[in-house]
């Protein structure tokens, strides 16, 4: 078997049994700590699945790299562009997972040389497991899916959250005030990944988010990709892989009509 | 039987009859057609369930009128505030359901001279059946819900949609973006009656929209108000049954933190 055949078969393997793990403790009492704020939530299930991944991937893969979210396995000497990199989001929404005991997900991707090669997105509440190996198409569960549908802004639902909307560091908000206006509806699922995957299924057609970490949106990337979505940073820019960055996702006519007419009107971002 | 108790009966009975149609539906091609705009939409969905819940009540109640979303059994010689009234949404978050195929439900209400008696939400994907009989607590399917925990805005998740948080006709939007700011976070599932329905049961800690129309709102009042929530208009008046409203409800701390520090504070809305 290829090798990354056989890597993909392992990534989804050991994420179901995450995610099997993650449901079974919904009953229990949760410990949560803050991490940057008191909005930026951790407990010890993100860090216990996180150990999970990195003792299953040292065991199999000595030589993979590991980028997790609690950064529980990070060794600055190496190069990520150099190397097979596993990026790992143990609790993509923690905050919902806390709170609503739904709308979270683990997310795993595989990446070669800077270049995505496996993404991973398990919904476990819902059983829903998003995958895709590059070239070979993107799958919910057991059912291809297809490349997504154009739609233009006034028939579009898109994902993006209200942190952008209002006064905050990393843009106008205003800009996107009149994207706001004329869109169909938006949507906050309460994790980018599962945001994501609901763009490469066309339960949403579109997903802004300014700022997100590599394990946020590497599995995301990897399946998008493989649906013919157009991602990019929010000014238009390609996504600067194991960088902290702004992602705009969506079909191509839709990409197109927000960059052109939304984002770069006026005075830009 | 008490008489409302029978009602409550058949109309949970009813509603998961109609979810069930629904549910079966979502693999068949809808028709859609636009109401006020190309963001409100309708489908024959919409009109079969309504049609549906007519013909159950007419033939068991005939003397109770029938208020529904889309108006086909408006009857304006009658007042609402003194007589037996149900209030259908057949299809809640239309665009959900034709974007989505989840994040929808159907909403019945039951009123008797203006008072609450009966509130189901259904949520037919997720087989989540809310109700409630006044006085006798609200339930998720068979279990009942806990009364409210108080959270303190920095620790709350609310749902708002992003349209009242850019310039719109019902409402200074900026008065919003301090709460945004301060909030552990908001969500937009697409749907008011599941956002209160999600408000019960504690998955979303309080919710606020500027226009809702009687059918959108009248079960989710049932509910909130057997968990003790507090609902009012979004200037902290009570809610006047039967009109358009704006609704702003969650437990009772953070009702009052967001009333006092965030919408009386400086001009009003």
């Amino acid at each position: 078997m290829d090798h990354f055949q056989e890597v993909y078969a392992r990534a989804k393997e050991w994420t179901r049994e995450a995610g099997r793990n993650l449901r079974d403790s919904l009953g229990q009492q949760l410990h949560v700590d803050y991490k940057t704020s008191e909005a930026d939530l951790v407990t010890e299930k993100d860090r216990e699945i996180e150990q999970f991944f990195i003792d299953k991937i040292k065991n199999a893969y000595p030589h993979h790299r590991i980028i997790g979210e609690e950064g529980m396995s990070a060794e600055a000497e190496s190069d990520p562009m150099d190397e097979i990199v596993w990026l790992i989001d143990p609790i993509d929404g923690t905050t919902s997972f806390v709170h609503q005991r739904e709308n979270f997900a683990i997310s795993v991707a595989v990446y070669e040389n800077g270049q995505p090669k496996i993404g991973v997105i398990y919904d476990p509440i819902k059983d829903e497991l998003f995958h895709a190996l590059h070239g070979q198409g993107a799958y919910l569960n057991e059912t291809k899916l297809k490349p997504l549908s154009d739609t233009p802004v006034k028939h579009s639902l898109i994902g993006i959250n209200s942190l952008w909307l209002v006064p905050n560091d990393y843009c106008d908000h205003t800009k996107f005030h009149p994207l706001i206006q004329d869109l169909r509806g938006t949507r906050i699922i309460g994790s980018a990944a599962l945001e994501m995957a609901a763009v490469a299924c066309g339960r949403l057609n579109g997903f802004i988010c300014l700022r997100l970490s590599p394990w946020d949106y590497a599995a995301g990337l990897v399946i998008l990709k493989e649906v013919e979505a157009v991602t990019t940073s929010i000014d238009g820019s390609p996504v600067r892989m194991f960088e902290a960055s702004s992602i705009f996702t969506g079909n191509r006519t839709l990409h197109e009509e927000i960059l052109t007419n939304y984002l770069r009107a006026g005075a830009g971002l």
